[in-house]
């Protein structure tokens, strides 16, 4: 009934990270640790756990033990279980399942939502552009809506753009898709085989480890340095994983604001292109570098025989509620693309890639103001980070709309859960990693404003507290302390 | 490079047809013959080819015609070999790839557009509930526009439809999708299992056939009848294929317009409770009924223990170039589908399901003079036929946008390319079945008006009596003839 991996012993044992069966109810005590596990969302739905005997060994319990705690997740909605099959984790009630939406306004509840790095519109422009994309609107609605490639003018509008940036492009080099996600989970179909590898950053993008698994690809972590990119240890990693294909977010790389540096970009497409991989190039935040403009593209460096693909979106300099992004390619592999999303979506609304187009044709206009809003609020977030909680060490991002923030202790998912009581949703490391990694980072948002800021902080500043000072005291237990 | 499928040399010669390698140059003819089936769509893009050896052993040729012909497909683009690994289906050149595109104004060149079945919006609506959604649209555009389930609004008006017609429906019960084939392929990635058998009707639609394989999907075809469903071949189809999963579609059933009987219903969903299988309704057009309202939703005849999913769209009963489709199901399996599409597009537009709010508040005044319009055109189809073609089958749809027109003779992928060289372009019948079934079949859609369709059917007569007189004659020497 399910198409998610299948998790053995020893690796949900390392995503318990350092939780340890004590004395008291160790069933109840499994149970709740596969809970976290579910709700913070590092065992995805469709993960099939491993058998009861199997968990019981490796933890050192005793089967009954295990089966207890399987049946209170069974009677709890996270589990489902097939006689003689195997037992997938489920999704629970709707709470659990509203709480899966990644965006929800602030003021449905009181909780300050620092789990999304994306902005609201530009509303003053919003209006105006709707006003403006109607008359074509109108036109289009008079013809059939369905095109497969996107329309040509925006087509031909994108490939103006990276023309300008020095990668001369055709409007046939482009595919028009629903957001960057869309487009980076077409180049997964189109290209994965069945067990190919794939090269990430670690960390990266957790909706990009999450593509890359559900079209069955094995992600292979390439580490960033604070400094960044390390050519060599990307050599080698291409050389020991020999991956079908290469992921990399080298402008305002989230979650850490890296600007991969220009010396750096000939050289990574050289790797890949040795190495018979496809490369993709993830520039959907390439606008948003707060200093100085982000360097040289990497499509300029691309040669004949190789595969370089470029995704780009609307997301995050417009409104990720525009569902438009792209890839720019060769026009044999852009056709091939077509083909998966003509099984995936059929097209892509008519309406938002009018609205497109007009904020392509003003895009400079829309930006700016953006980028010194993010310029403000990344000053204000460093600043508040020093003075609130000093132990914390924030490297200033470089561009993009997050920061990420060493802890000190590898404590972010029990941060995650006393914020979460402390009304404050932050997403720990663990999310942009793999196998619980980064446990002693978090990544914080540059999208509050002031008040908002000092609010989120001082919540911040309360669960801290908390999880420094009761290490070993259970989460729950510290509602009435804070 | 690829995801597509493997195709052994038996199953690509019974889709060469009627094709024998005579004498002349039979490179050639291979070479044409492959070519026509990857810009018919019948071999897609990804496709592996048998082996050279293979191939020529099969067709009783030597193994160097085999090579010429695949060297001269390479040459055109339309294969790309790897050294070792083998032979796929690649994409052409420009030309190929704009053909691919689903569909094209018939202004930008002389030829009638055929293969598409779906209408213009109701342009008069259009503007206007572009400007009664756009305040919404403002006031959402402050916020974040990531929806993952959809906006609430658009899930509860989407359940209270189902409500309506008898099938009690929460919000919570709606996944918001972009279209309803984003619909169905979320429910494939979140089902299908690696070899999982899925029952289709044969013929049925072709992008459903595409996602299925596209999944990884075997499909199992249980023949329609010209008068529907037997309850009998579905019981025997699945004890014999013991499927995962059952792709029907009861209401104006694509291509061939049948309803499905109101006491086949609940036996179909019982045959599929039985099964274990989930049972996937595409109910797209369903409030296309012509003559009589469709009858009860197979979600009535539901059962506890059973997965039973429909799939709803707005693209046919308002317009394809807005992207709103939808999928009712039990909570647990809708949180389980938008994990997955979080991986594969994010959320939907917000402005598209604003605009479909307001679509659904007023469906019947929309869709009653739409079925007026399809009424009208379905008379004047099928009189057109009997007086222009006789030879030509034609049942009345009960519904939908296209009848299934029987030729009496199998020659449906050659009247498609003649038809093209007249100025009219049809869907052949194989591409609704599988393995080259339906060659005696085309399919034409319920949207022409009379002037056009006039004109069209002068071509068709053209283009049948070239393909009847000259069975004998490559189909590009009739250019002259006709």
């Amino acid at each position: 009934m399910n198409a998610g991996r299948r998790l053995r012993a020893g690796a949900l044992i390392r995503l318990f990270g350092d939780w340890r069966p004590g004395r008291g109810d160790i069933a109840s005590s499994i149970e709740g640790r596969i809970t976290q596990l579910v709700c913070d969302g590092r065992l995805s739905f469709g993960t099939q756990l491993p058998s009861e005997r199997d968990l019981a060994r490796e933890l050192g319990v005793s089967r009954t033990t295990v089966a207890a705690a399987y049946d209170r997740l069974r009677a709890g909605g996270h589990l489902e279980t097939r006689q003689g099959a195997g037992s997938w984790v489920a999704q629970g009630d709707t709470q659990a399942s509203e709480a899966a939406t990644p965006w929800y306004p602030v003021g449905t509840h009181d909780e300050i939502d620092l789990t999304q790095a994306a902005l609201p519109a530009p509303t003053t422009f919003f209006a105006d552009l709707l006003a403006r994309a109607a008359p074509a609107a109108n036109r289009y609605s008079e013809g059939h809506g369905y095109y497969l490639y996107g329309l040509p003018e925006l087509r031909a509008a994108i490939a103006r753009r990276y023309t300008d940036r020095g990668v001369p492009t055709t409007a046939g080099q482009i595919l028009v898709t629903t957001g960057a996600q869309n487009a980076l989970a077409l180049c997964l179909a189109a290209i994965l085989r069945p067990g190919s590898r794939v090269l990430v950053e670690h960390p990266t993008y957790p909706n990009a480890l999450a593509a890359i698994r559900r079209w069955g690809g094995r992600c292979v972590p390439v580490d960033l340095d604070p400094a960044g990119w390390d050519p060599e240890r990307w050599r080698e990693a291409v050389r020991e994983a020999r991956p079908d294909f290469i992921y990399c977010v080298p402008d305002c790389h989230n979650p850490t604001g890296l600007i991969m540096p220009e010396d750096c970009r000939a050289r990574l497409v050289d790797i890949a292109r040795l190495s018979g991989a496809a490369l993709v190039v993830d520039e959907t935040l390439t606008d948003l570098a707060l200093d100085e403009p982000s360097p040289t593209a990497l499509s300029r460096f691309a040669r004949d025989g190789m595969l370089l693909l470029s995704l780009g979106s609307l997301s995050k300099v417009f409104w990720g509620g525009l569902r438009v992004g792209w890839m720019r390619g060769p026009e044999a592999f852009i056709a091939r693309a077509a083909t998966v999303k003509a099984t995936l979506d059929m097209a892509t609304p008519v309406l938002d890639q009018l609205i497109a187009c007009q904020v392509l044709a003003d895009l400079e206009t829309i930006v700016a103001p953006r980028r010194a809003h993010l310029r403000a609020n990344r000053a204000a977030l460093v600043e508040t980070i020093a003075r609130s909680i000093p132990a914390w060490q924030t490297a200033t991002p470089a561009g993009g709309i997050s920061a990420w923030v060493r802890l000190g202790a590898p404590v972010a998912t029990r941060l995650s859960e006393v914020s979460h009581l402390c009304g404050v949703a932050i997403t720990p490391g663990p999310m942009f990693g793999i196998d619980g990694s980064f446990e002693d980072y978090i990544r914080l948002p540059l999208t509050l404003t002031n008040a908002m800021l000092a609010e989120a902080m001082q919540r911040l500043v309360r669960a801290w507290i908390a999880v420094r000072d009761t290490r070993a005291v259970k989460p729950r237990s510290l509602v009435g302390t804070v």
